[in-house]
């Protein structure tokens, strides 16, 4: 198996992602990392790093950056480290792409290069977030901001195959965003989302209208809602939990009586800090799109990349794609 | 000043009601509380707290549920605690009205006994939320879950006046909640928000486009969405807060060293306890229906409802109602 690094998008790139793919490297014997990126620059972290033989990389003179708009950078720049890497996809010369770069631009490349699967109306990024049971899948993200029922109903199928075959998951509970949870609650676009995953056979276990809380009690598995809803849900999260930590911080140096009480709780913070660091999820599977893509958080360091690999790894064996072409075809058309 | 509190409405009503009634009549002496409810109930827990004078009740024989459908309610249950509180707003014998009740009904009520402020399209509900430099108001918390830009662009206007007055913000900076700081980024509602509130003289220190982590970092003071996305972001709030205090928990608990950690670290925990305990910020306002209306949190004890007073007391004192009248009717037709 083949997976792509894109080495220089992200905010600590190269030298994190290089040193994310060495960790990865050797964590996984059964994969072949290729980087793309300036040759010179990253050959020198990898020289530090020992040059791991099953990591390769490809040369690449331009780089998309941050705040570039996407479907221009996408087409103007041909040498990036994105849309090489997304080249090599749609070649099958590699199996997945990983990029910490700018999302936009690695959406749109995906479109471009890679195209939507068969039946497939929009692609959807799928984030894990922490639950007090384990972890709640939310889909969409931020891939699509205005979405149509139908776009909620495909990411309930796409989302229900992630989680039965890369998280294990049997029957996942699957709940639709909604602020209540009687049938009549939510606004247009979830009471008809509501009519139409209820009525389809080929989605089990909804569970009906969840709230923003459901998705961290564990009361279901897998939450389906529109991008622009997402994405304010995952910044909402992060900004809380920020909050959350800084007045932790505060506390826990108010004074010497402070100190000596964190110091002594320390060790028994992890799960805490754990639970609450994007890190520990990777990244973000872009489902939808005809290849494996990982989406990882623009501030991703070694740990998040190499779990973004694994990420991809796992979707790429699951064969997550196929199974997605496979379900939304046997359906017939919506 | 007579503000009406709704006796029966709320988990821990009538007990915990009539007791934040007792906090906030010793607490302001400038008001009179009229309690509506079961009488006999009422009075018998006012006698266990040495009747204070200023507090009378007035007699109601319905309860509306917290799932009964709230038009139906409002229309049928004409001796409810709810409908006899807003007749007496409309009549002009009270000056405000606090409930811990179904907010649906309240809502409803206030629509149909008050109406609206004249020029005023939509009401909204008003949310304050932590964030590292004191509170963030939020708006709109799930009144109207299907927006348009005017309503928006009303809930600014609405906003900016309850923080000027009652919050003592000068010069409340305005961000209109999206899925990225620049321009192009959000939604069709957001994108269209945005032109209009740019262009509104009326809305000064307009700061653009937020994201969900902004209400908590303090880099601004009001926060403009859809009552669908505000409700999520409430709701998802609460949710992370729950599962960060639950780890906590954990953590303080794992065994005896970790117990003399918490224990020595205790006195310094209030903060993030205060910060982060919606009974501190009281109610929240219903602006835009021509009188006072604050909603409180259904789990409401006794300080949350003395805290609703509180609110209560201020927007009438501010005279937030006429404010909003003559700004809106001032600027004209939109």
């Amino acid at each position: 198996m083949r997976i792509v690094i894109d080495a220089m998008g992200g905010d600590h790139a190269p030298q994190k992602i290089v040193e994310g793919a060495v960790l990865a490297s050797r964590k996984y014997s059964d994969i072949e990392l290729i980087l793309t990126g300036r040759k010179e620059i990253l050959n020198k972290i990898l020289e530090n790093n020992h040059s791991p033989k099953n990591i390769t990389v490809i040369n690449t003179s331009e780089k998309i950056d941050m705040n570039e708009s996407p479907a221009r950078a996408i087409k103007k720049k041909k040498d990036s480290s994105i849309v090489k890497g997304l080249d090599l996809l749609h070649k099958k010369e590699a199996d997945a792409f990983v990029s910490a770069g700018n999302t936009g631009a690695v959406m749109a490349g995906s479109l471009f290069k890679l195209g939507r699967i068969k039946g497939i109306k929009r692609p959807s990024i799928l984030v894990s977030f922490p639950s007090k049971k384990g972890e709640t899948i939310l889909m969409d993200n931020g891939a699509n901001v205005d979405c149509k029922p139908i776009n909620l109903y495909q990411f309930a199928i796409m989302g229900q195959i992630y989680a039965k075959y890369v998280l294990g998951i049997d029957n996942p509970k699957t709940g639709l965003l909604s602020i209540g949870e009687e049938k009549a609650k939510g606004n247009q676009l979830v009471k008809e989302s509501y009519d139409l995953i209820i009525n389809a056979q080929e989605i089990s276990d909804f569970v009906g209208n969840v709230e923003g809380r459901d998705i961290y009690n564990g009361s279901c598995d897998l939450v389906i809602c529109d991008g622009f809803v997402g994405n304010v849900v995952l910044k909402t999260t992060e900004g809380v939990a920020s909050l959350m930590f800084s007045l932790l911080k505060d506390a826990f140096t108010t004074n010497l009586r402070a100190k000596l009480g964190a110091l002594l709780l320390k060790p028994y913070l992890a799960k805490l800090i754990n639970k609450t660091d994007y890190r520990q999820y990777g990244g973000a599977p872009l489902l939808g799109v005809n290849g494996v893509v990982i989406i990882s958080h623009g501030s991703s360091d070694e740990i998040a990349i190499m779990n973004a690999v694994k990420v991809a790894r796992e979707t790429v064996i699951q064969n997550i794609v196929s199974k997605i072409e496979n379900k939304v075809n046997e359906d017939g058309e919506k």
